[in-house]
């Protein structure tokens, strides 16, 4: 298995919360270099304030988090979800932070992280992408030394969550998703395409609740969530990383509409032999999960924790 | 079953050539008043030659026929296609036309038709809808009269196939079809969602050759065009109206995207309980076909010609 | 003088009016082949209406005057005006109709003139272009038989005057506009650039009704009009043809902005040595017009009637 | 007179240069914060050269100089300008610079500055506008902290430079100006509106050389530059905050075209009794200036340098 050294860029959001325990359960394949929180399932002190909840139910208050920014690049506020409760991971009772936030910027963490180590860092969106824009905006020079980028988002042959063509990561700061994923990194897509596969059902939650008090909370929070929508986005991008062989996709080309009105956040995806008259494809578009193997995976993750 | 007074607005095509010899096999359910034709697979003057070269090929040359639109509504030359052959037939050996076309324009036709039968007429548009769109604009006292629009266009849920998002026929006049979609008439839509379940294959070609010359004529343009695409897309219009229990649909909303770009000609269909918050659906898309069963229908209807 | 065919395409509307006047009034240089007319500052209905009532009261009543379209190609209903009154004539006492209606649709009464005269027919719209529109997507071949349009309408090199950018008659209908104006017909603009130019005042409206009861009729058409506009904005393109020397233009490249919202009606004109790198204009932007030397025309043409 | 604590973020640029200088000789009305640099004229390592160079030839190394963003933020690379030669600077023989750049981005000390002087702050971008936006962007909590904004850039009644639409500095980088410009703060425009009546000629250059080597320099740069674009552009931005009343304006509601195509970049002002049905102003657009005593207050001030 490959090891990645990875930076989660994040907003919990309960499915963050099951990514980040998810990664934290692997230290085989995953290095989390620091989580950064960026605006979107919730405010920006509230995706702060959980992931450092979060780690500190996994007793990883060594995990350094950095709030990023806490609107989309285009209007001064985003659109905020509410599947995930009004305190973002399903009013489940959380330990309180054991660990203060980071000084530093989230933009300017990715940037300082990627230049010290060149080519070595993968980053791992599962949020709106307005921080790693962000980071590309202001120095450029970090392009060419990010090792990839694996993210949940976009909806490339399927049907939206927010508009018939728009998946909610994208469609709240859709410039930012443009500036990223038309920067020239190589790019792994976990959108609505196979995250819609990957849904868990409560004999599964049964099961994995009996395991530890860890579990217990944390299947919970994915009860709270799964009423609303049973399916297992965010950790797919971090199961990705770990396990590659579960997942089939598609080469193709993708670009993003990022423009106001009904298209906006649309991730159009031209495939080969179809629409893409040469080899031009920019990205890896997951289409396929073997389910039953993702929720083995994951249970048996988890329950290490 | 129903009967259906119809204009059927064309440009064969083979896939419309099917589609005309369906209609005229069918006259328990299809009164077929009138053929117009428009610019789209072919230049318009190619096929309103061939919608006659068809109608005579059935021994059909009292069903007038009628020259449209020899352009979309915006560009002076709209996109033609390549999977017909050069002659929008296939190359396949056709006897002449054996009657004039009508002097009217399609456009004339379509007002005179509606007005003068009003709620009786079923606009079929199986090419681009120049036609329609602009019978509406000039004259859009015909739209409370005009019975349904059955159409072959679109693709609501799956990939286009001019581009990731448009089918061809929208495609090539994205302004007359939202001018047509848009004008509150019941409209039926038959994309590329269930028309690419409709395909034919070798085995069932060389069956449906043995019935008689016309069908030997017939198979033969469509294994030229079976080559690239081996789909009925514009019979299926027809098959609704001769038997709907054959097809599965839902109640959506349309819209299309007129204007150039990247988005050009798709059609955006909100559903309800996901992105539609009340019943205001415009349209019904069929998305499922029986595909035995409507193989059944055509080779019976076409083997009575 | 240079002697013109022209078929008026109108939406009296009071500046209209006072444009068929001129053109009554004119008749060495000016041949009024016909009247069509379009919804535009009031509905369809009444600017036909509203035609006959003016050719009336010039004793015209030989004008054959021809209805279009009721409606813009985009929108089932146009924007219309509120400076022209209820009735889209001041409500100022005119006569009854004296003649009927043609029968024939506007849009075909262009496409036969433009044939049985090649090269010979000026079209001079003074609202939205619709009906001249309509005639070009319906049948191209008129397109190089028509000998020029001169139009009033747009503001290339100032704000507009229902949007900052957008002048009344374009942003009704911009995709007519659009379609007309790429045509590659030669074409004449009288913007607002120049109408905005030309001024009456009350002391010219005072001495023009002493001269007999015609003028006094039009003169309180003019003053109901004048209190929210001061402009002859539609007579200009009539004077413009009886007499070229009284204006100055430059010659550019417009584009029409069609598409929805801030930009809507936008007509962009690019000047060489600024925005056009060579020679490929396709119009003649009127910027300048001497305006004592119009208003003693238009005086001394209307004293005829 | 008013003083101002201002941050000048520029990318100089013949008439950045004639902006600094016109600020450093005006210490009464002006307090220099920092230079920002940008991205725009000459690429952004180019910029921050140059202004150490001009800040050198002024004997003022104790301003600090920050390189900030080196592309807009939607493309990889922005467009550059020809008319200030090769070195930005119109080759013009100049000292190297005499202190070295800051470490800091510009972005954060934008932010820094801003919450050490809440209140106090005048931005005066005079080129695109990437540093600010990211500021914002990164740490929205400034917003309400910045005195105001007075930037050259746009065009609200005239024609552009780039396009028939857009002036460069907006153009360049239209979604930096829709960011800053939509987001509350008091601002100024000094667009082409007014600085194409800045003109100076080859007399006041004569006369100006004469004063000492400083401007025997500033004046060879200024002839390089006029024989493209005779016009102060940005020295307007500079000159407006140290007297306002050279200048006259209108207040209006801006709005910027950020999306590709003919209208990127415009700047669309709607002007109360027209287009602005309330008072809902967010912008001063000044229009007109005393060109003579503009001319008269740069020579008196640079020849105090």
């Amino acid at each position: 298995m490959a090891h990645h050294k990875i930076i989660l860029d994040c907003d919990p959001g309960i499915d963050d919360a099951v990514a980040i325990l998810l990664a934290l359960a692997s230290p085989e394949e995953i290095e989390l270099v620091g989580i950064t929180t960026v605006a979107g399932n919730v405010p920006l002190e509230r995706t702060a304030y959980n992931a450092r909840r979060i780690c500190t139910l996994a007793g990883r208050e060594d995990i350094p988090v950095y709030a990023g920014c806490p609107r989309p690049m285009l209007e001064t506020e985003g659109l905020h979800s509410t599947v995930h409760g009004d305190d973002g991971l399903g009013s489940v009772k959380l330990p309180e932070p054991g660990f203060a936030l980071q000084a530093q910027h989230a933009v300017d963490f990715i940037i300082h992280s990627v230049h010290a180590e060149p080519g070595q860092i993968t980053l791992c969106p599962i949020g709106p992408m307005t921080n790693i824009a962000l980071a590309i905006i202001k120095d450029p020079s970090i392009v060419p030394k990010i090792k990839q980028i694996v993210f949940m988002g976009g909806a490339a042959f399927c049907q939206g969550n927010v508009s018939p063509v728009a998946e909610f990561n994208i469609f709240v700061d859709p410039l930012a998703a443009h500036v990223v994923l038309s920067a020239g990194i190589p790019q792994i897509m976990l959108g609505l395409d196979v995250t819609l596969q990957a849904k868990i059902d409560a004999a599964y939650l049964d099961e994995l609740q009996q395991v530890n008090s860890l579990l217990k909370t944390t299947t919970a929070m994915m009860r709270s969530y799964g009423a609303a929508d049973p399916c297992l986005h965010d950790p797919c991008a971090i199961a990705w990383l770990i396990d590659p062989s579960l997942f089939k996709g598609i080469r193709g080309n993708i670009s993003v509409s990022y423009q106001d009105g009904r298209h906006r956040g649309q991730t159009l995806v031209a495939v080969k032999s179809r629409h893409l008259e040469n080899d031009a494809t920019n990205i890896e578009v997951i289409t396929e999960v073997n389910n039953p193997l993702l929720l083995k995976m994951l249970s048996e993750r988890l329950s290490r924790l």
